[in-house]
This record gives C-alpha cells, structure tokens and sequence, in this order.
C-alpha cells in the first residue's frame, strides 16, 4: 500500500457517513409543496412524506424495533414502501423487501434467512402470512398494511399501519452511525437452490443514488429524469428498491406516484393523470402496458422509460417509440445495487443517422459514473474491449453486494480475482459501450461455436408475426446444442416453421448468424413462462421443453 | 453509538475507495474525441488526455515525486493544471495548488508551510520562483512549464513538461489507496496573520464531483451543465480546483476550455470560438468580460454563468441577461470545496412572476445534495429558520475541509459544536434558501440594529451612475458604527452624495432598510481595491478610509 498523506480530523469535526437520512436534505426542503401520489387512494407532499418518516420510526420505535434488526415488508408498491425505505434504514435497522411473487416455502425460507424481527403485511398477504407464520423462528410483531376500511385478522399485529402514523409523533432525532451498516437486503433466486440475500450498505446507497442521479441528468442528449419529471416505477419496490430510483426521485424533490399492483388499466390511467414523465420497467410490462385498452390513441409524448432486466429489442423500441415513448436501455442485476450501465450516444453516434444510432439505445449503454466494467475468460484473464470478443462481464463499483448474506461461499464466489463475476456473456467496445450476448448458462454452444440465445431471440422478434419469443439450446448429438425457439404469434397472424425459415435465411446470407443458428425445432405456444421478475424463465423452458420431446408433443415442429 | 449490522465483505471482494482516478472511468471513455482546448495553443481529445495523465505520472515518478509527497503548481489556467489535478493526487502525492496573486513573501511561506517537495512553474513566474528559491526548505526538484520556445532558467529543472510528456510513457498502473488520503491543499488568506492551508481527501472530491454534477444536471428547470456544454472556467484553478467544476466536466465528458491568464479579449475570443456554454466567476469578472470590445454587439444567447466569491446584484443579472447569459448564484468558501448552495427555482417560485422570481436567482441559493445548512447565534444555539432571522452560517457536509493544515487550534476554531462556522450571516427560509447577509465581521452596528454592508451594496448598485460600490462600517462615537461606501461612478456620469441619498431615501421610506443605514459618508474613486480572488477588500478599505478621514481627503462628502 502507498504511503500517502493522512490528516486525522480537527477535534470537534463531523465526520459525515454517507447515510441514506442526508438524501431528505435537499429535495424534500426544496420542493415542499410536490406530491407523492399512491393510485387514486392518497395523496401528500413532501412536508407530509417528511412528517411521515418520522412517524413510521416512532411506531417501529414503540413496537420494539432497534437497530440491528430487520424489517421486513410484503406490499405491492405504495407510498408506504417508500417510507419505509427511509424509516427503516434510517433507524439503524435492516429493511428486507420480500419477493411476493415467490412461493410461500420460499418466503418463509426467505424470512427466517435473513432473520426478520419485524413484518409489516398488506392486507392481500395476511392469509399467505397466516400460513407460515407458525414457521416463522424470528419474527417479534406485524403491522397491518391495508387500502381497505375492512378489518383483517394479522397474527401479532401492533396495530393498522395509517392508524399508527396519525397518532405519532411527526419528528425523530435520526442518530448517525457507521455508514458500512447494512441498509437493505433480499433474497434473489438462481438456477439452482435457495434464494441469496444480497444486501446494501447506507454508503452504497447513497453512492449510487449519486451516481443514478448523475446518469439521469447530466449525461447524453436526453434529460432522463430531473427535478421536474414526474416519476413511477413499474418495477417492483420489492426487487432492488425499485432500481434505486425512488431515492434518486426523493433527493431531487421530483413527483412520485405508486401504482400498488400491476393493472395495465389503472397504471395508464395514472400516467395520463398524473402526467408521468419518467419510468422504468422490464419488457414484457411495458408490452402490456402498451396494450391496454387506456394506452389505444393516447398520445405518450415526452415519456422516457428505462428498460431492464431483459434485453430491450429493436421491434419494443419502434412500437413504444410509434406511441410517443423514448426508451433507454439499461443494465444491471440484483448484486448489482442494481444500476450499471446506461444507454448513451457520444457525439459521433448522435451524428450518424437514427437507424445506426438506435443500435446504441437499445445495448446495454455504457458504465455509469464510477463502475468499472471488464470482461475476463474463465481463467480470469481480461479480454480486449474490441467489440467482438465474448467473455464473461466482471465489475468493480462502489455498490456491489460485497456477499450473499450468511453464505460466505457462494460470496467467494461471486467475487473471483477481485472482480465482481455477473454470470452475463457480453462484449465491450473501445468507447466502453457493453453488449449483452447471453447469460453464461444460455449460451449455446454448437459446432464449437457460441450462439446468443439472445440475439437469436432479437432477430426473430422482428418477424412480423412474432409477439414474444425464448430462445433455449437443446442437447444435440451431432452438434453439442442446438437452437430451440418457443414462440407466441400476435393475435390472428400466421406463423409456422417455414415462415420462420425464411425470415431468418437474409441474416445467414448476411453474416449475421450462421447457419447452424437456426433454431433445428420450434414451438408455438399462447404464454412463454416468466420468472417473479418478469424475466423468460428458461429454467421452466427447459423443462417442458424436455417433456413435450419426450412425449413426442404436437407444439413442436422442425424448421 | 447504534448497534447496527456491520457485514465484513467476501474474502475475494473489491473495496472500492473513492479516489480521483475513478472520476476518469466515464466520460474519458465514451468521449473519446471531445476537445480540451487551451487558448490558441494546443486542442487535443480525451483519448489522447487520459495518455497525457499517464504520461505525466510517470514524468514525476522517474523525478522522484513518492506517494505522500506535496507537488506544487505555478501556472496559468491551463490543460497542465487540469492534467496535475488528476495525475498528482492519482499518484497518491498531494497538489498544492499556488495562489499566484499572493505576494513573493506568502507564496514563500505557503510553500514552505505545505513542504512542497517538487513545483511546476511557468515561465512567467520563473523570475519570482528565482527569487525565493533559496529560501524553500523543502523542494527537491522543479519543471518549467512555459508557452515559448524560448528557454528559461528555473533552478533544479528537470525539462520542460511538453517535452517530458512526449518521451514518457502512455499508460500507468494508478494503485488503490486509502480514500481518506489528502488529494489537494490551497492557501486561503484571512484577515489577519499567515494564510491558512485546507485540504481536501480523495472521498471529499470525489463526493463533491458527484453531488455537484447532480446539481448542474438534475436540480431546477435549467440544465446548467450536461455532457453536451462546452466549459470553460474563468475562475482561476489555484483557488478551490477551479469550484471542483473541471472534476465534473471531465467525469461527463464535455469540451474543456482553459484561457490561461484572464485577458478579456482572449475570454471573449474563446467563448464566441469554442461556443463556450458554460463558465462561473465573480461579479467583477463577469463585468469585465462584458464590457470588452469584442462582447459588444454578441449574442451570449445559451450561455450559463454561475456566480459565485460575491454576492450576485440584480443589476449584473439583468446586465447580462440583456446579453442572452443566465446567470445563477452559488455560494461556498475555500474551505468547503468549495459547493455549499446554489440558486433554484421550485414549483412555485417557477410559476411567478420573473421579477419575483429573479430574486431567488441572485440569492446564494439552496444547499445542493448532502450538505446541511443551520444558522446559529455565538452560544451555539441554532435559529429558527423563519426567513428574518440573522445568524452565523453553520454546515455539514462530505466535503468541508476537516481543519487546516497543521495548525489544529484554527482548526478548532472552524469547527465549533460539530459545525463548520463559516464567518457569514445569514437568514434560512422555510424552503432552505440561503441569504448571505454579510460577513460577521463585515456587519456594521449601529444603534443597536445588524446592517449589512452586501444589502446596501445591492441597494446603492441599483442607483444607474453607479458602476461599483463597496460598504464598511466606520467608528462612529454616537452610533457606535456608520456605514461608509466607496463608490465608482460609470464614465461619463455624473454621481455626488446628493444624489445617491435621493437613492436610498425610497428604501427608507418603503422599510427596506432603517433611516441609520444611509451613509453618513461616501468616497468617489476610480477603482476598489479587490482581493487576489478578485474580491472586494474590505481590509484595504478600512486602512485606505482611516488614513483619509485622518488626513481630511477631498474624496470623502458627507450625506
């Protein structure tokens, strides 16, 4: 280590941890009177959501939380959550966001895994609570999270949560405390065994609220989201606090309105109420949203969408950009805090015509301020950032999980040599822009050569015909693996191996694939599965996909 | 202290420290072709900037600079300083950035009190370094920066840095170190006795740069700095980084202008040339500028100006507006790095009128992400933010300087009750605003009431004859103190007390300002002596106005 300069600090000097309390420092002061909006249910201003973070941590206060505990949440996405992503870190305690779309035995697992204190339940939960409750080896007290008057019987609940705030008191002196103290944690589900707890630090978080805000606002040609925007997830608060972007919002003094839970109808309707300017979903949300009955005629100019999780493809891009819509694609994971990078056009790509610029829009952007992106073999050598070189993407920031809560091995190895390992195939390019090219355990290797599943899945998509498609290889003698495409087919249109074929045949022509490329089976079906997040489950792909070969099923044909 | 969670990191993970090196992560990249431009010089793009930082690590390295070594700079502003604000601390070593404006004898005692132990020198000030260089105790070695190929003497040269620079290396492996190391120190001079060195770490710039390009990209409805401006600073780089704003301009990846020494014709020149979008300065500066040859008749049309080191009078704002420039107010010190607060305009100051509205421009604005503003009486007690009342400016943030430079008792003074006290009255309102009232001990009592010298500068600026004024308060046996103002008049206009006393008399009557604070004398002159930041000098004035009221001066006439 390098001997450098080090002054200890003049004796009365505040140290200042970066705490996720010093993000109601500016926003909330500035902008007083803007709204914080859930569905056509509630609506306060920031004086109010100020107020009410106080009285949530006087409540929790009261019902025995301390530092050091966990707090734990099952809600769809409402004002609520966002007060308890202040609340409860602000405290000192741990607030851990259960992945209602997971199974009861895996929220129960989750819950007794990360040690939960604390539970605050909507409503809608209380009879899957109620179920495992018995189970539960840790939890202390409830609170009941409700939109609805109707009483609803919630084991060990200290009270309903409105009712609890209106009677606190609206200030709390918030201590400050080591900024490495854990401030968040969930659980993600792998390939393989039980759900991981990641978890977050005051300092991560602020950090990359930081950084998220510098991305949204000063770089490129778009102003993704500034004070005046009007932001609502749809992305779920329970899955990396809703990308982070509810502390960039709250820092900024921006609008925020919560949907509570995915209806196409009511979330077009508060775009078109509210006047939402900035969101950011998975792709299959926004498809859904963009065909809801309320978005038919609507006139979305001026919106800009973030699109994650899964790649965003050109077809979504055109259609979304057809109602008004500019979207920016965007990369992370939950390891990952989650943002990493972010669609961006240098001053070349903004001179080229917009069919080249596209291209870059819909990668997965270039790093963010401060994240330091590589891609490395499976010895741990870096590979060149040449644009076509494939290996797997490592990372270094500021906001990595530095672990998987109380399983030390499998945070060894998530971080090999020093890197952060993403378990994603991509490439980079000199101006840093990375490449998804497929997960590590999609590729498809064939003739010893690697397939994207997932630019497979972008070429098809652009057949006319085509609403969603998944990609997945197949065990092959002769070749290793081979392509299989489940696909669905917009309503009324015709579709079939052939036609398939053919649309594929002008890219091999081209270079753009090879010819072993195209998928050998396909199989058209109504739904292609979906992980809790949205994503393409290929786990379950795969599974049926081995049931339907083996019982001969008539889905499938060969091209 | 709170018992929170605290999770040590996997065995294999990277800590991440928050070091200056990470600032060149982002836009160096995906900007490869921007232009740093210095004068009529030299232009060359960030590709080519990122290798000239290498470069000149390894030009000090094979000088003997070693981590934790102090590396001074004498230089214009210039890409050589910027290239220094990265390679030096990047090194681990300490920039000591030389305040040329200082006399012989306080840049010797600087440099001396820092134990500079190598300078980069120009060769405009070859002749200075000639003469002190034999009484600097700690340097080992020097480098001639010069613009001419003719040669220059400088005692214990090196080379010259563009020939250096072009035999080193490009490329340099930057080690990790502790982020809390020192990265930067400056000299700030007070009111009495040797200036004072404050200094600032790794983590404080690099937090600084992040809160502060939140500030210029996300906050308010203008963006005043995005990756698409064009910068150029006219605030000299020796004093506080040049505002920390080429760290911002650098992490985004925008055009950098550097105008070596401030010739308004040159400024001019470059700003219509380059299309400067961006810049920030003090009042007389900004005047300077326009009142240039080559500024009449230009359409500044785009261009923000932030304002700072002073207050920002309507007058100035409306001047340059005339001009197509907005301009904001910021606010901050050498000590704080200097960002404190900046002008913004919420919802409702938006929806009012302008002329309303413009006087939250020119105020010192809101306090930008992570910083905490308080005022406080000299118990220490806090005030109510309510406005009206006056107190001491009192912060909190990541990036105040944690004392000075071995002097721990001054720096305990700086940091009373875990505050740093900045030596500014102010008033806070409810949104967070801060009105800077004058400096403490700038106020002038009399009768029993706080005037402040800045709010009668703006009053008497207003009066159109008046080109410049400066207020101090002088001894009064009756009243205890008087104000006094110093004043220069527009050419060609005609200014007396009479007149200026018709001035204010509205200001009295409107309650604005108490019958006790018109002056009870001015002085007509034809300059105001003005500080090495371009400040007015109110020490100056008081010696200057103790010996004309001694020696009965025809420039004083009663009101």
């Amino acid at each position: 280590m390098l001997q450098t300069r080090i002054i200890p600090p003049a004796a009365n000097a505040h140290p200042y941890p970066l705490l996720i309390k010093s993000l109601l420092l500016s926003g909330s002061r500035y902008e007083k009177n803007r709204e914080i909006v859930y569905r056509d249910t509630l609506r306060y201003n920031y004086a109010t959501f100020n107020e009410r973070v106080a009285r949530l941590a006087n409540v929790l206060t009261e019902a025995g939380v301390k530092a050091g505990d966990t707090v734990a949440v099952m809600d769809w996405d409402s004002h609520r959550y966002l007060e308890c992503m202040f609340a409860v870190p602000m405290l000192g305690a741990v607030l851990h966001t259960i992945n209602i779309r997971l199974s009861p035995e895996q929220i129960l697992y989750t819950m007794n895994h990360a040690e939960d204190r604390f539970v605050l339940v909507n409503s809608d939960f209380a009879a899957l609570y109620q179920g495992i409750v018995g189970q539960l080896t840790t939890v202390i007290g409830t609170m009941l999270l409700t939109d609805n008057a109707a009483a609803v019987e919630l084991p060990g609940s200290v009270g309903e949560y409105e009712s609890l705030l209106a009677a606190a008191e609206p200030s709390y002196a918030f201590a400050d405390f080591d900024e490495n103290s854990v401030a968040t944690t969930f659980y993600t589900t792998g390939t393989t065994g039980n759900p991981k707890g990641v978890y977050f630090t005051h300092r991560q978080l602020v950090l990359h609220t930081l950084s998220m805000a510098t991305t949204l606002g000063s770089l490129d040609s778009i102003r993704l989201m500034g004070s005046d925007d009007v932001y609502m997830p749809i992305t779920p608060m329970f899955h990396v606090h809703a990308w982070g972007a509810p502390y960039v919002a709250t820092m900024l003094g921006v609008k925020q309105v919560y949907p509570g839970r995915y209806e196409p109808e009511m979330l077009c309707k508060l775009i078109k109420q509210e006047q939402v300017t900035f969101s950011h979903c998975v792709p299959t949300i926004l498809q859904m949203v963009l065909a809801a009955p309320g978005a038919q005629g609507h006139d979305f100019k001026g919106m800009k969408v973030i699109i994650g999780g899964s790649a965003l493809n050109r077809a979504l891009y055109e259609a979304a950009k057809a109602c008004g819509i500019q979207l920016t694609a965007a990369y992370g994971m939950s390891e990952t805090c989650p943002l990493i990078s972010c669609g961006y056009l240098n001053e070349e790509l903004l001179a080229v015509g917009e069919e080249q610029s596209t291209t870059y829009r819909i990668k997965a952007g270039v790093p963010v301020p401060l994240v330091e992106a590589a891609i490395m073999d499976s010895e741990g050598n870096r590979l060149p950032a040449d644009g076509e070189t494939q290996g797997e993407l490592v990372l270094r920031a500021p906001w990595l999980t530095q672990g998987y809560f109380r399983e030390p091995e499998k945070g060894q190895e998530l971080w090999t040599h020093g890197w952060l390992h993403t378990g994603d195939v991509a490439t980079l390019d000199e101006m840093g822009v990375i490449d998804i090219r497929d997960r590590l355990k999609d590729v498809i290797k064939t003739g010893g050569e690697w397939i994207s599943s997932l630019e497979l899945e972008d070429l098809i998509s652009r057949q006319p015909a085509v609403k969603e498609v998944a990609v997945v290889g197949v065990v092959d003698s002769q070749w290793g693996e081979r392509p299989f495409a489940l696909i669905v087919a917009k309503e009324g249109q015709s579709l079939n191996a052939g036609l398939l074929k053919e649309h594929l045949k002008p890219f091999v022509e081209r270079g753009v694939i090879n010819k072993w490329a195209i998928p050998s089976q396909i199989a058209l079906v109504t739904e292609i599965p979906k992980t809790s997040v949205g994503k393409l489950d290929k786990k379950r792909i795969r599974v049926d996909l081995a049931q339907w070969q083996e019982a001969g099923s008539e889905f499938l044909s060969s091209l």
